[in-house]
Protein backbone atom coordinates (compact mmCIF):
# COMPACT_ATOMS: atom_id res chain seq x y z
CA UNK A 1 0.00 0.00 0.00
CA UNK A 2 0.92 3.42 -0.27
CA UNK A 3 -0.46 6.38 2.17
CA UNK A 4 -0.60 9.70 2.03
CA UNK A 5 -1.45 12.80 4.56
CA UNK A 6 -2.93 15.51 2.57
CA UNK A 7 -5.01 18.39 2.85
CA UNK A 8 -8.16 18.85 0.32
CA UNK A 9 -10.92 21.37 1.08
CA UNK A 10 -9.19 22.73 4.03
CA UNK A 11 -9.44 19.25 5.82
CA UNK A 12 -6.45 17.10 6.96
CA UNK A 13 -6.45 13.67 6.25
CA UNK A 14 -4.69 10.22 5.54
CA UNK A 15 -5.03 8.87 2.19
CA UNK A 16 -4.78 5.73 0.72
CA UNK A 17 -3.14 6.10 -3.06
CA UNK A 18 -4.91 4.51 -5.69
CA UNK A 19 -3.81 5.30 -8.93
CA UNK A 20 -4.50 8.82 -9.79
CA UNK A 21 -6.84 8.87 -6.87
CA UNK A 22 -6.30 9.65 -2.77
CA UNK A 23 -9.04 7.44 -0.61
CA UNK A 24 -9.35 9.29 2.64
CA UNK A 25 -9.53 7.49 5.21
CA UNK A 26 -11.48 7.27 8.95
CA UNK A 27 -9.72 8.01 11.95
CA UNK A 28 -6.32 10.04 13.04
CA UNK A 29 -6.19 12.75 10.26
CA UNK A 30 -2.34 12.41 9.68
CA UNK A 31 0.57 9.59 9.51
CA UNK A 32 2.38 9.76 12.95
CA UNK A 33 2.20 9.16 16.82
CA UNK A 34 -1.69 7.52 16.23
CA UNK A 35 -0.85 5.52 13.48
CA UNK A 36 0.80 2.14 14.16
CA UNK A 37 0.89 -0.28 11.85
CA UNK A 38 -2.45 -1.84 12.54
CA UNK A 39 -4.07 1.08 13.10
CA UNK A 40 -3.09 2.77 9.51
CA UNK A 41 -3.89 -1.16 7.76
CA UNK A 42 -7.62 -1.28 9.23
CA UNK A 43 -8.43 2.00 8.78
CA UNK A 44 -11.66 2.15 6.28
CA UNK A 45 -12.35 4.09 3.71
CA UNK A 46 -14.14 7.36 4.86
CA UNK A 47 -15.56 9.26 1.55
CA UNK A 48 -14.97 9.23 -2.14
CA UNK A 49 -11.56 8.76 -3.91
CA UNK A 50 -10.20 12.67 -4.89
CA UNK A 51 -7.82 12.88 -7.88
CA UNK A 52 -4.51 13.26 -6.74
CA UNK A 53 -3.42 16.51 -8.86
CA UNK A 54 -6.45 18.06 -6.37
CA UNK A 55 -4.82 17.49 -3.03
CA UNK A 56 -1.83 19.44 -1.08
CA UNK A 57 1.06 16.81 -0.11
CA UNK A 58 1.93 17.57 3.51
CA UNK A 59 5.45 15.82 4.86
CA UNK A 60 4.02 12.33 4.81
CA UNK A 61 4.52 12.37 9.44
CA UNK A 62 3.72 15.61 9.92
CA UNK A 63 4.68 15.96 13.10
CA UNK A 64 7.06 13.15 14.30
CA UNK A 65 7.97 13.05 17.63
CA UNK A 66 11.86 12.46 16.27
CA UNK A 67 13.63 13.00 13.36
CA UNK A 68 16.78 10.96 13.92
CA UNK A 69 19.18 11.72 10.67
CA UNK A 70 22.32 10.04 9.77
CA UNK A 71 25.69 11.53 8.75
CA UNK A 72 28.61 10.27 6.66
CA UNK A 73 26.59 6.96 6.05
CA UNK A 74 27.67 6.52 2.37
CA UNK A 75 31.25 5.48 1.40
CA UNK A 76 31.24 8.03 -1.64
CA UNK A 77 30.00 10.92 1.26
CA UNK A 78 32.48 10.18 3.51
CA UNK A 79 35.22 10.37 0.81
CA UNK A 80 34.57 13.63 -0.49
CA UNK A 81 34.25 14.94 3.08
CA UNK A 82 37.48 13.70 3.84
CA UNK A 83 36.37 12.54 7.21
CA UNK A 84 37.66 9.02 8.46
CA UNK A 85 34.82 5.92 8.02
CA UNK A 86 32.69 6.41 10.99
CA UNK A 87 32.82 3.35 13.73
CA UNK A 88 29.23 3.98 14.78
CA UNK A 89 26.48 5.89 13.27
CA UNK A 90 26.92 9.63 13.18
CA UNK A 91 23.61 11.07 14.60
CA UNK A 92 21.81 14.03 14.86
CA UNK A 93 18.19 15.71 14.72
CA UNK A 94 15.96 17.54 12.95
CA UNK A 95 12.64 19.52 14.29
CA UNK A 96 8.90 18.44 12.76
CA UNK A 97 8.79 22.43 11.98
CA UNK A 98 12.04 21.47 9.49
CA UNK A 99 9.42 19.16 6.94
CA UNK A 100 7.55 20.39 4.16
CA UNK A 101 5.91 18.31 1.50
CA UNK A 102 6.99 16.76 -1.22
CA UNK A 103 5.57 19.31 -3.58
CA UNK A 104 5.83 22.06 -1.56
CA UNK A 105 8.76 25.17 -1.70
CA UNK A 106 12.22 24.51 -0.09
CA UNK A 107 12.40 28.07 2.04
CA UNK A 108 15.55 29.73 1.36
CA UNK A 109 16.50 32.10 4.29
CA UNK A 110 18.62 35.16 3.24
CA UNK A 111 20.82 34.07 6.21
CA UNK A 112 22.72 31.33 4.74
CA UNK A 113 24.45 31.42 1.41
CA UNK A 114 25.10 27.90 1.47
CA UNK A 115 22.15 25.90 1.15
CA UNK A 116 22.73 22.26 0.05
CA UNK A 117 20.61 19.43 -1.11
CA UNK A 118 20.78 15.88 0.49
CA UNK A 119 18.92 12.64 -1.12
CA UNK A 120 17.83 9.98 1.13
CA UNK A 121 16.16 7.29 1.58
CA UNK A 122 13.59 7.78 5.04
CA UNK A 123 12.32 5.07 7.63
CA UNK A 124 9.05 5.73 9.02
CA UNK A 125 8.65 3.32 12.31
CA UNK A 126 5.19 1.85 12.72
CA UNK A 127 5.49 -0.50 16.38
CA UNK A 128 7.27 1.19 19.49
CA UNK A 129 10.37 -0.26 20.45
CA UNK A 130 13.35 0.22 22.76
CA UNK A 131 16.35 -1.73 22.06
CA UNK A 132 15.33 -3.64 18.94
CA UNK A 133 17.77 -6.27 18.22
CA UNK A 134 18.64 -5.94 14.63
CA UNK A 135 17.00 -9.03 13.32
CA UNK A 136 13.90 -7.56 14.63
CA UNK A 137 14.41 -4.43 13.23
CA UNK A 138 12.08 -4.56 10.00
CA UNK A 139 9.48 -5.49 12.03
CA UNK A 140 9.26 -1.84 13.41
CA UNK A 141 9.09 -0.48 10.13
CA UNK A 142 5.77 1.10 8.70
CA UNK A 143 7.18 2.29 5.49
CA UNK A 144 9.67 3.68 3.69
CA UNK A 145 9.49 7.22 2.21
CA UNK A 146 12.00 9.62 0.39
CA UNK A 147 13.72 12.96 2.29
CA UNK A 148 15.70 15.59 0.44
CA UNK A 149 18.05 16.53 3.84
CA UNK A 150 18.26 20.32 3.09
CA UNK A 151 21.32 21.46 4.82
CA UNK A 152 22.78 25.30 5.73
CA UNK A 153 26.49 24.80 5.38
CA UNK A 154 27.78 27.67 6.63
CA UNK A 155 25.73 27.26 9.79
CA UNK A 156 26.33 23.51 9.87
CA UNK A 157 29.43 24.16 10.49
CA UNK A 158 29.66 27.03 12.36
CA UNK A 159 30.08 25.19 15.41
CA UNK A 160 31.17 21.40 15.32
CA UNK A 161 27.38 20.14 16.28
CA UNK A 162 25.38 20.31 13.09
CA UNK A 163 21.90 21.13 14.60
CA UNK A 164 22.14 24.61 13.43
CA UNK A 165 22.25 24.20 9.65
CA UNK A 166 20.15 21.12 9.64
CA UNK A 167 17.19 22.28 11.46
CA UNK A 168 15.48 25.28 9.54
CA UNK A 169 11.87 25.68 9.44
CA UNK A 170 10.30 24.19 6.30
CA UNK A 171 14.16 23.35 4.70
CA UNK A 172 13.27 19.52 4.20
CA UNK A 173 10.87 17.81 2.19
CA UNK A 174 9.55 14.64 3.04
CA UNK A 175 7.58 12.14 1.37
CA UNK A 176 5.12 11.72 -0.94
CA UNK A 177 3.83 8.78 -0.04
CA UNK A 178 4.49 6.54 2.68
CA UNK A 179 4.98 2.90 1.16
CA UNK A 180 4.77 -0.05 3.03
CA UNK A 181 6.98 -3.15 3.49
CA UNK A 182 4.74 -5.41 1.05
CA UNK A 183 4.51 -2.71 -1.54
CA UNK A 184 8.35 -2.48 -1.52
CA UNK A 185 10.92 -4.55 0.08
CA UNK A 186 13.63 -1.63 0.75
CA UNK A 187 16.11 -4.00 2.85
CA UNK A 188 19.24 -4.63 3.19
CA UNK A 189 19.46 -7.02 0.63
CA UNK A 190 17.79 -4.70 -1.97
CA UNK A 191 19.31 -2.33 -4.28
CA UNK A 192 17.45 1.00 -4.77
CA UNK A 193 19.11 3.88 -6.59
CA UNK A 194 18.90 7.36 -4.76
CA UNK A 195 19.73 9.94 -7.00
CA UNK A 196 19.01 14.09 -6.94
CA UNK A 197 18.55 16.04 -10.33
CA UNK A 198 19.02 19.77 -10.22
CA UNK A 199 17.01 21.83 -12.82
CA UNK A 200 17.35 18.36 -15.25
CA UNK A 201 20.91 17.30 -14.02
CA UNK A 202 21.87 14.75 -12.33
CA UNK A 203 24.06 15.37 -9.25
CA UNK A 204 23.38 12.70 -6.85
CA UNK A 205 23.14 8.92 -8.00
CA UNK A 206 23.85 5.97 -5.50
CA UNK A 207 22.21 3.14 -4.50
CA UNK A 208 20.93 1.80 -1.12
CA UNK A 209 23.39 -1.38 -1.51
CA UNK A 210 26.22 1.42 -0.39
CA UNK A 211 24.90 2.27 3.01
CA UNK A 212 27.86 1.85 5.37
CA UNK A 213 25.10 1.41 8.16
CA UNK A 214 21.78 -0.55 7.24
CA UNK A 215 18.27 0.18 8.29
CA UNK A 216 18.50 -2.40 10.85
CA UNK A 217 21.75 -1.10 12.22
CA UNK A 218 20.26 2.05 12.17
CA UNK A 219 16.93 0.87 13.74
CA UNK A 220 19.16 -1.02 16.71
CA UNK A 221 21.56 1.90 16.89
CA UNK A 222 19.17 4.24 17.96
CA UNK A 223 16.37 2.57 19.96
CA UNK A 224 19.15 1.35 22.09
CA UNK A 225 19.28 5.15 24.14
CA UNK A 226 16.19 6.23 22.84
CA UNK A 227 12.41 4.25 22.29
CA UNK A 228 11.31 4.29 18.86
CA UNK A 229 7.48 5.38 18.46
CA UNK A 230 5.16 5.00 15.71
CA UNK A 231 5.45 8.33 13.37
CA UNK A 232 9.31 8.18 14.22
CA UNK A 233 11.41 9.02 10.98
CA UNK A 234 14.98 8.41 10.23
CA UNK A 235 16.43 9.70 7.34
CA UNK A 236 20.03 7.23 6.08
CA UNK A 237 22.42 9.22 4.73
CA UNK A 238 22.99 10.87 1.45
CA UNK A 239 25.19 9.57 -1.04
CA UNK A 240 28.62 11.24 -2.81
CA UNK A 241 27.99 14.29 -5.27
CA UNK A 242 26.32 16.92 -2.82
CA UNK A 243 26.75 20.40 -3.60
CA UNK A 244 28.96 21.50 -0.76
CA UNK A 245 31.89 18.98 -1.74
CA UNK A 246 31.68 20.11 -6.06
CA UNK A 247 34.30 21.64 -7.28
CA UNK A 248 33.28 24.09 -8.25
CA UNK A 249 30.59 24.30 -4.99
CA UNK A 250 26.93 24.30 -5.99
CA UNK A 251 24.34 25.55 -3.82
CA UNK A 252 20.54 26.04 -3.97
CA UNK A 253 19.06 29.03 -5.45
CA UNK A 254 15.56 30.74 -6.13
CA UNK A 255 13.82 29.13 -8.71
CA UNK A 256 15.74 26.05 -8.45
CA UNK A 257 13.99 22.54 -8.90
CA UNK A 258 15.64 19.87 -6.96
CA UNK A 259 14.09 16.37 -7.55
CA UNK A 260 14.89 13.84 -5.30
CA UNK A 261 14.36 10.18 -5.88
CA UNK A 262 14.14 6.69 -4.47
CA UNK A 263 13.45 3.65 -6.77
CA UNK A 264 10.58 2.54 -6.39
CA UNK A 265 9.52 4.70 -3.13
CA UNK A 266 9.01 7.72 -4.46
CA UNK A 267 10.00 11.25 -6.01
CA UNK A 268 9.90 14.60 -4.51
CA UNK A 269 9.78 17.45 -6.71
CA UNK A 270 10.22 21.01 -5.25
CA UNK A 271 11.38 24.25 -6.34
CA UNK A 272 13.38 26.47 -4.30
CA UNK A 273 12.02 29.56 -3.25
CA UNK A 274 13.60 33.10 -1.97
CA UNK A 275 12.29 33.63 1.76
CA UNK A 276 9.74 36.18 1.33
CA UNK A 277 9.73 38.89 3.92
CA UNK A 278 6.12 38.75 4.80
CA UNK A 279 7.06 35.60 6.56
CA UNK A 280 9.88 37.06 8.29
CA UNK A 281 8.16 37.26 11.79
CA UNK A 282 9.28 39.36 15.16
CA UNK B 1 4.38 32.47 40.30
CA UNK B 2 5.33 28.92 40.20
CA UNK B 3 4.18 26.25 38.44
CA UNK B 4 4.18 22.55 38.33
CA UNK B 5 3.10 19.59 36.04
CA UNK B 6 2.30 16.90 38.47
CA UNK B 7 0.26 13.84 38.46
CA UNK B 8 -2.23 13.28 41.46
CA UNK B 9 -5.06 10.70 42.18
CA UNK B 10 -3.97 9.46 38.63
CA UNK B 11 -4.96 12.60 37.13
CA UNK B 12 -1.92 14.91 35.21
CA UNK B 13 -2.32 18.65 36.17
CA UNK B 14 -0.98 22.11 35.85
CA UNK B 15 -0.60 23.73 39.61
CA UNK B 16 0.31 26.98 41.09
CA UNK B 17 2.44 26.57 43.84
CA UNK B 18 1.59 28.31 46.95
CA UNK B 19 3.44 27.73 49.83
CA UNK B 20 3.35 23.54 51.06
CA UNK B 21 0.18 23.29 48.44
CA UNK B 22 -0.52 22.87 44.75
CA UNK B 23 -3.70 24.18 43.58
CA UNK B 24 -4.43 22.80 40.60
CA UNK B 25 -5.68 24.54 37.32
CA UNK B 26 -8.43 24.46 34.93
CA UNK B 27 -7.52 24.13 31.37
CA UNK B 28 -4.54 22.15 29.71
CA UNK B 29 -3.07 19.60 31.67
CA UNK B 30 0.12 19.99 31.39
CA UNK B 31 2.66 23.00 30.27
CA UNK B 32 3.67 23.00 27.26
CA UNK B 33 2.12 23.77 23.60
CA UNK B 34 -1.14 24.58 24.76
CA UNK B 35 0.02 26.93 27.39
CA UNK B 36 1.05 30.18 26.03
CA UNK B 37 2.04 33.10 28.85
CA UNK B 38 -1.16 34.12 28.42
CA UNK B 39 -2.71 30.92 28.86
CA UNK B 40 -1.03 30.11 32.05
CA UNK B 41 -1.36 33.74 33.55
CA UNK B 42 -5.31 33.48 33.15
CA UNK B 43 -5.75 29.88 34.26
CA UNK B 44 -8.47 29.81 37.06
CA UNK B 45 -8.59 27.30 40.31
CA UNK B 46 -9.98 24.10 39.58
CA UNK B 47 -10.34 21.88 42.91
CA UNK B 48 -9.12 22.39 46.70
CA UNK B 49 -5.31 22.73 47.18
CA UNK B 50 -3.24 19.48 47.19
CA UNK B 51 -0.12 19.27 49.69
CA UNK B 52 2.78 19.26 47.95
CA UNK B 53 4.24 16.13 48.95
CA UNK B 54 1.70 14.18 48.03
CA UNK B 55 1.61 14.61 44.20
CA UNK B 56 4.21 13.26 41.67
CA UNK B 57 6.55 16.07 39.81
CA UNK B 58 6.27 15.75 36.29
CA UNK B 59 9.33 17.43 33.99
CA UNK B 60 7.87 20.34 34.10
CA UNK B 61 7.39 20.72 30.66
CA UNK B 62 6.53 16.57 29.91
CA UNK B 63 6.68 17.05 26.01
CA UNK B 64 8.02 19.76 24.70
CA UNK B 65 8.26 20.06 20.82
CA UNK B 66 12.07 21.19 20.89
CA UNK B 67 14.53 20.31 23.74
CA UNK B 68 17.52 22.24 22.97
CA UNK B 69 20.53 22.17 24.70
CA UNK B 70 23.57 24.47 24.63
CA UNK B 71 27.61 22.99 25.11
CA UNK B 72 30.48 24.37 26.00
CA UNK B 73 28.59 27.93 27.90
CA UNK B 74 30.82 28.36 30.63
CA UNK B 75 34.71 29.38 30.33
CA UNK B 76 35.40 27.12 33.50
CA UNK B 77 33.92 23.92 31.26
CA UNK B 78 35.17 24.95 28.42
CA UNK B 79 38.90 24.96 29.70
CA UNK B 80 38.19 21.39 31.32
CA UNK B 81 37.15 20.30 27.88
CA UNK B 82 39.86 21.73 26.41
CA UNK B 83 38.30 23.08 23.37
CA UNK B 84 38.83 26.39 21.85
CA UNK B 85 36.22 28.86 22.84
CA UNK B 86 32.95 28.75 20.80
CA UNK B 87 32.12 31.76 18.46
CA UNK B 88 28.32 30.60 18.67
CA UNK B 89 26.20 28.65 20.50
CA UNK B 90 27.05 24.97 20.42
CA UNK B 91 23.52 23.16 20.18
CA UNK B 92 21.99 20.16 20.42
CA UNK B 93 18.55 18.24 21.14
CA UNK B 94 17.11 15.74 23.32
CA UNK B 95 14.27 14.07 23.25
CA UNK B 96 10.80 14.67 25.63
CA UNK B 97 11.03 10.77 26.37
CA UNK B 98 14.37 11.83 27.81
CA UNK B 99 13.01 13.60 30.73
CA UNK B 100 12.26 12.61 34.05
CA UNK B 101 10.64 14.47 37.04
CA UNK B 102 12.69 16.33 39.85
CA UNK B 103 12.45 13.20 42.02
CA UNK B 104 12.24 10.62 39.82
CA UNK B 105 14.89 7.95 39.38
CA UNK B 106 17.90 8.56 37.23
CA UNK B 107 17.68 5.50 35.21
CA UNK B 108 21.09 4.18 34.50
CA UNK B 109 21.32 1.86 31.63
CA UNK B 110 23.43 -1.33 31.62
CA UNK B 111 24.83 -0.13 28.45
CA UNK B 112 26.74 3.14 29.45
CA UNK B 113 29.92 2.55 32.17
CA UNK B 114 30.39 6.82 31.83
CA UNK B 115 27.03 8.32 33.17
CA UNK B 116 27.74 12.15 33.97
CA UNK B 117 25.64 15.35 35.77
CA UNK B 118 25.36 18.66 34.26
CA UNK B 119 23.78 21.33 35.96
CA UNK B 120 21.95 24.17 34.22
CA UNK B 121 19.71 26.79 33.98
CA UNK B 122 16.98 26.34 31.93
CA UNK B 123 14.72 28.27 29.90
CA UNK B 124 11.06 27.33 28.73
CA UNK B 125 9.37 29.61 26.12
CA UNK B 126 5.99 31.23 26.20
CA UNK B 127 5.38 33.05 22.95
CA UNK B 128 5.89 31.57 20.17
CA UNK B 129 8.38 33.53 17.65
CA UNK B 130 11.32 33.15 14.99
CA UNK B 131 13.75 35.64 14.46
CA UNK B 132 13.28 36.84 17.63
CA UNK B 133 15.62 39.95 18.44
CA UNK B 134 17.91 39.57 21.01
CA UNK B 135 16.25 42.79 22.81
CA UNK B 136 13.06 41.15 22.48
CA UNK B 137 14.06 37.71 24.14
CA UNK B 138 12.46 37.66 27.50
CA UNK B 139 9.93 38.74 26.74
CA UNK B 140 9.44 35.37 25.08
CA UNK B 141 10.20 33.22 28.42
CA UNK B 142 7.75 31.91 30.10
CA UNK B 143 10.01 31.13 33.12
CA UNK B 144 12.76 29.61 34.53
CA UNK B 145 13.25 26.25 35.61
CA UNK B 146 16.37 23.55 36.36
CA UNK B 147 17.63 20.83 34.10
CA UNK B 148 20.51 18.24 35.01
CA UNK B 149 21.82 17.73 31.13
CA UNK B 150 22.69 13.75 32.36
CA UNK B 151 24.89 12.94 30.02
CA UNK B 152 26.56 9.39 29.10
CA UNK B 153 30.12 10.03 27.75
CA UNK B 154 31.00 7.06 26.25
CA UNK B 155 28.31 7.20 23.65
CA UNK B 156 28.84 11.01 23.24
CA UNK B 157 31.86 10.75 22.20
CA UNK B 158 31.36 7.36 19.79
CA UNK B 159 31.11 9.58 16.80
CA UNK B 160 31.37 13.46 16.86
CA UNK B 161 27.62 14.52 16.94
CA UNK B 162 26.87 14.06 20.72
CA UNK B 163 23.24 12.72 20.71
CA UNK B 164 23.05 8.75 21.43
CA UNK B 165 25.04 10.45 24.67
CA UNK B 166 22.77 12.96 25.22
CA UNK B 167 18.82 11.94 24.61
CA UNK B 168 18.59 8.38 26.67
CA UNK B 169 15.30 7.61 27.75
CA UNK B 170 14.32 8.72 31.27
CA UNK B 171 17.91 10.27 32.12
CA UNK B 172 17.28 13.93 32.40
CA UNK B 173 15.61 15.90 35.29
CA UNK B 174 13.58 18.61 34.74
CA UNK B 175 11.58 21.05 37.19
CA UNK B 176 10.81 21.30 39.66
CA UNK B 177 8.90 24.51 38.75
CA UNK B 178 8.81 26.94 36.01
CA UNK B 179 9.36 29.83 37.91
CA UNK B 180 7.81 33.02 36.17
CA UNK B 181 9.58 36.18 35.30
CA UNK B 182 8.41 38.51 38.13
CA UNK B 183 9.11 35.40 40.36
CA UNK B 184 12.74 35.40 39.75
CA UNK B 185 14.47 37.85 37.56
CA UNK B 186 17.18 35.68 36.19
CA UNK B 187 18.40 37.41 33.23
CA UNK B 188 21.80 38.11 32.04
CA UNK B 189 22.27 41.07 34.10
CA UNK B 190 20.99 38.74 37.29
CA UNK B 191 23.61 36.09 38.93
CA UNK B 192 22.43 33.26 40.21
CA UNK B 193 24.57 29.86 42.08
CA UNK B 194 24.39 26.55 39.65
CA UNK B 195 25.52 23.45 41.52
CA UNK B 196 25.21 20.04 41.51
CA UNK B 197 25.94 18.06 44.75
CA UNK B 198 26.44 14.70 44.57
CA UNK B 199 26.37 12.18 47.67
CA UNK B 200 26.71 15.88 49.78
CA UNK B 201 29.64 16.98 48.12
CA UNK B 202 29.66 19.85 46.04
CA UNK B 203 31.15 18.86 42.98
CA UNK B 204 30.44 22.10 40.55
CA UNK B 205 29.59 25.61 41.59
CA UNK B 206 29.35 28.93 39.52
CA UNK B 207 27.06 31.35 38.51
CA UNK B 208 25.10 32.29 35.87
CA UNK B 209 26.92 35.43 35.69
CA UNK B 210 29.67 33.11 33.83
CA UNK B 211 27.51 32.04 30.80
CA UNK B 212 29.40 33.27 28.18
CA UNK B 213 26.25 33.38 25.37
CA UNK B 214 23.68 34.44 27.40
CA UNK B 215 19.95 33.83 27.56
CA UNK B 216 18.80 36.64 25.03
CA UNK B 217 21.73 35.81 22.66
CA UNK B 218 20.10 32.02 22.77
CA UNK B 219 17.01 32.89 22.00
CA UNK B 220 17.78 34.40 19.09
CA UNK B 221 20.03 32.31 17.84
CA UNK B 222 17.76 29.16 17.79
CA UNK B 223 15.15 31.18 16.64
CA UNK B 224 16.81 32.55 13.76
CA UNK B 225 16.21 28.99 12.13
CA UNK B 226 13.62 27.24 13.89
CA UNK B 227 10.40 29.43 15.17
CA UNK B 228 10.19 28.38 19.53
CA UNK B 229 7.25 27.67 20.02
CA UNK B 230 5.25 27.53 23.56
CA UNK B 231 6.78 24.68 25.76
CA UNK B 232 10.38 24.88 24.02
CA UNK B 233 13.13 24.31 26.27
CA UNK B 234 16.21 25.75 26.09
CA UNK B 235 19.10 23.73 28.53
CA UNK B 236 21.44 26.71 28.95
CA UNK B 237 25.12 24.73 29.73
CA UNK B 238 27.04 23.79 32.31
CA UNK B 239 29.83 24.75 34.56
CA UNK B 240 32.65 23.48 35.18
CA UNK B 241 33.36 20.33 37.17
CA UNK B 242 31.82 17.26 35.23
CA UNK B 243 32.69 14.12 36.58
CA UNK B 244 34.42 13.23 33.01
CA UNK B 245 36.76 15.65 33.09
CA UNK B 246 37.93 15.49 36.82
CA UNK B 247 41.22 13.54 37.59
CA UNK B 248 40.06 10.77 38.76
CA UNK B 249 37.12 10.55 36.69
CA UNK B 250 33.05 10.37 38.43
CA UNK B 251 30.38 8.94 37.32
CA UNK B 252 26.94 7.71 38.70
CA UNK B 253 26.31 5.05 40.04
CA UNK B 254 23.31 2.87 41.63
CA UNK B 255 22.11 4.57 44.63
CA UNK B 256 23.48 8.09 43.93
CA UNK B 257 21.79 11.41 45.44
CA UNK B 258 22.44 13.73 43.02
CA UNK B 259 21.27 17.36 43.65
CA UNK B 260 21.02 20.31 41.14
CA UNK B 261 19.97 23.42 42.30
CA UNK B 262 19.91 27.18 40.52
CA UNK B 263 20.07 29.82 42.94
CA UNK B 264 15.99 31.07 43.10
CA UNK B 265 14.96 28.57 40.70
CA UNK B 266 14.87 25.44 42.08
CA UNK B 267 16.28 22.68 43.23
CA UNK B 268 16.18 18.95 41.52
CA UNK B 269 17.19 15.83 43.94
CA UNK B 270 17.46 12.43 41.92
CA UNK B 271 18.28 9.13 43.27
CA UNK B 272 19.94 6.99 40.26
CA UNK B 273 18.65 3.95 39.75
CA UNK B 274 20.20 1.11 37.65
CA UNK B 275 17.70 0.26 34.99
CA UNK B 276 15.82 -3.28 36.30
CA UNK B 277 15.16 -5.85 33.52
CA UNK B 278 11.54 -5.31 33.72
CA UNK B 279 12.43 -1.64 31.92
CA UNK B 280 14.12 -4.16 29.07
CA UNK B 281 11.77 -4.10 26.25
CA UNK B 282 12.48 -5.58 22.99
Amino acid sequence: MRYVTFEHAGRRRIGRVEGDHVVPLAGPDEIGRDTPADVLARAAADGPPVPRDEVHLLPVVPHPDKIVCVGLNYHAHVGETGRDLPTSPVLFTKFAGSLVGATDDIVLPPESTQVDYEAELAVVIGRAGRRIPRAAALDHVLGWTVANDVTMRDFQYRTHQWLPGKAWDRSTPLGPELVTPEEADVSAASVRTVRTVLNGETVQSSDTAHLIFDVPTLIATISEFAELLPGDVVLTGTPGGVGYRRDPQLFLHDGDEVVVEVEGVGRLCNRVRDEVPALVRH
